[in-house]
């Protein structure tokens, strides 16, 4: 793993590094082979003229690289979505929020990254962009021994493949069904979906008005808690407590449902070794988890509000939408008024009954998607391909949607050994318990990850 | 006009009559012929029992008479909302919040009143209870010289009659397209629709949980304003600026046209009444009224949310509706969840554009209906009559209707002459604009009055 921003900042304080020398670094690496695909627009005079000049007592992020999902305004950029519906679009007038309280924290904005069309989708491929390949951050090296490049996840695709070469930080984009944190998952990173209402999503293009989170994807959990302070303008509090002391459950149902070996081998030892560290680790029920699928039969929140969003555009140019995003904006279209509203009062009493569910638990740990990342040809456009890439993208997002419809919150930590593909474990909560989690995280990162072979020969 | 409650009560305080006295003569009113159809259910022990022991030096309404709309939970009754599909539901094991306080504040409940079926018109007819005759609650006598009865207007009918012919001091009652102001214009009485938010609406039926408001009619703005106090837990300041000081303004679109001839003579001789008093009263605009329509075309909020309420209930046992409300609900089943999104954002920029053009005034003056409420014959069941019934509802709530969609507030004051059908003059504002829409009516409402003449013939 490279080193992470706070480490980073340190070395610049010791006098050890300067920033513009780490902006040279972060360029270099985004204009590398890894990261082909990986950036829809650059910016090196931006990022240099930010990095030269760090008020670095004064901004937590010390004039370092953040690069920012294609879904946010950014003050004279065209903000596309990874569409070209949008690419004449007029450039913004402002920062989104987001991006505004980064840049006045000290961010250097290395560029915009790609992503999943609208966001609609968490495979992470793009036919107008095309498709990053999936970096193991971890263990720094490309992801798959057979040199065929696997799909990053999505939607924040390239924002997590950003992050995971050392082109960037922090990865700044949304989670609506687990865009955040599948990519963080399928590219050995960390992934924090916080509580939506934590950060106000204006200038960003909306998915699901009800359900988008503007969060971000970094190398450590102390990078992610520093990136959620910053854009929650909140601070986190540290209140230590040893492993001991957390009650964490798992779940019997669905969530460990469809493990492939990688998944199901990565979880288990994860388990094993946070039980060996002392983690009292209970065996839940939580049948509420089986309603779900009966819960978004209608089509779920994305859908709707989406095909509310795009109605006009998808009837004026739909032939220039992703024909796999185009499919699932259009199963809006006939959503009845009252399923919608049906949907909403049927979420509310299945919230109130897992935060019943959920009580005296600090945090839930599941594997943050069943399935390791397939690889890109597998999910190459095509109509022959698209049930087993709709097959693959329900997988990918079934445990991390479910904490976006609990309005919970959820961290990603990688948790696969060397060689393996990139696995994820997730650790999630109800609404409002992000500290909780947060703080957790901390203890769970290093037990998770396995001693380093020297003997490898994976190199960046 | 019977004397209010604040009047009634500082006769308490003086010794000259006591809280059983007046529990009685209110029991008389609602006992009598003025009071047929008024009430679904009288409790006339509640009544004695809370008026026997009051703590008048604690409790602002003092034992006194308030009367519940049939759509609040009162603890151990059947809450039907005007319906007979309810009536087999178990009683509620709580008071509203609205009922609670309203308790809590030493108001003696003296019953149950009738109302529109679930809310659902302003009409204010009701196949299942019968219909309420308006009374003109400014001269106390009957509406209509002809012996004739009017409808009382709706949906919170028999709330506004129990208050005009005393059988309450407090009708409490609900708002959602003008179902406090409509009857309150129509029987001579004072009706104020709050911001919605100000009162919590647990324990009432919904209707649109957008736009229900909990709200009261009262006899006087003094009255209105202790009511709202209590329903709101808030206090109103005090402020008091002479009437030459607001900056007032009547509307060149859409809340002045169609007024009838009796509307017309009461709502011009109003405004020459203020001009003549000093008021400064503008002619503004206001041409985002006329989008109103357009924005209501895909049926607006109360179907659909209706709809989403009603659909299994309606399914089962629709034929026990009263046919002109299954229509209404049934309105709601086809529209679409991203016209629902589109009308809710329409609504939002709306909001937005009216508020930036009341911006310097402190409220706008229309008419509350611009027209009298009809015969209680003429708007009888049945299909030939259906037509013109629907054109009399649209009518009756357009400018009140108007006010929740700008999710504002507004109070509706009686200002016709003795002799004359009931108008009501309505002065309103957007959001929050609640204490200086209150301040403004307790000048308004001397100034609206006609001399009483002596030699009228009408007696209570």
């Amino acid at each position: 793993m490279k080193t992470d921003l706070i480490s980073t900042r340190l070395a610049i304080e010791q006098g050890l590094t300067h920033p513009q020398a780490v902006a040279e670094a972060c360029l270099a690496v985004a204009q590398s082979k890894a990261c082909e695909h990986v950036f829809i627009q650059l910016t090196p005079e931006a990022l240099r003229e930010t990095a030269q000049q760090p008020k670095i007592s004064q901004q937590k992020l010390a004039g370092l690289a953040v690069s920012i999902k294609d879904l946010f305004d950014v003050q004279g950029q065209v903000n596309k979505a990874g569409s070209v519906v949008l690419q004449n679009q007029p450039a913004a007038l402002h920062d989104a929020v987001a991006v505004g309280r980064l840049r006045a924290a000290g961010a250097s904005l290395i560029g915009r990254t790609n992503m999943v069309e609208f966001a609609f989708s968490g495979v992470g491929t793009n036919p107008h962009y095309g498709t990053p390949a999936a970096w193991d951050g971890l263990y720094d090296c490309a992801v798959g021994a057979s040199g065929q490049g696997h799909v990053p996840g999505g939607s924040s695709s390239g924002a997590a493949v950003s992050v995971a070469t050392g082109a960037a930080f922090i990865g700044l984009g949304s989670d609506t069904g687990g865009s955040i944190r599948v990519p963080a998952a399928l590219n050995g990173i960390v992934g924090f979906k916080c509580t939506a209402r934590h950060v106000p999503t204006q200038g960003t293009v909306p998915l699901s008005t009800t359900l988008d989170t503007v969060c971000a994807v970094t190398r450590s959990v102390r990078d992610t808690i520093l990136a959620h302070e910053i854009l929650s303008a909140r601070h986190v509090p540290k209140a230590f407590r040893p492993l001991s002391n957390y009650r964490l459950a798992v779940t019997r149902n669905m969530m460990q449902d469809g493990m492939d070996p990688t998944v199901t081998l990565a979880f288990e030892r994860s388990l094993s070794k946070l039980r060996a560290a002392g983690a009292h680790i209970d065996e839940i029920d939580l049948s509420e988890l089986n309603e779900l699928t009966a819960m978004m039969s209608t089509g779920g929140f994305s859908p709707a509000q989406g095909y509310a969003w795009h109605r006009q555009r998808i009837a004026q140019a739909g032939e220039r939408y992703d024909p796999r995003v185009a499919q699932r904006v259009m199963r809006g279209r006939d959503m009845k008024a009252h399923e919608y509203l049906d949907l909403l009062q049927t979420r509310r009493h299945w919230i109130d009954r897992v935060e019943s569910a959920l009580l005296g638990y600090d945090a839930v740990l599941s594997p943050t998607c069943p399935i390791v990342g397939p690889t890109i040809s597998d999910m190459a456009p095509g109509e022959q391909r698209d049930a087993e890439f709709f097959r693959v993208n329900a997988l990918l997002l079934r445990n991390t949607s479910a904490v976006n419809t609990l309005d919970g919150c959820g961290i990603s930590l990688p948790c696969h050994a060397q060689g393996e593909l990139p696995v994820g474990l997730m650790a999630w909560h109800a609404a409002m318990h992000d500290d909780t989690v947060l703080q957790l995280a901390l203890l769970l990162e290093p037990l998770l990850m396995e001693p380093l072979n020297p003997a490898s020969t994976c190199k960046p």
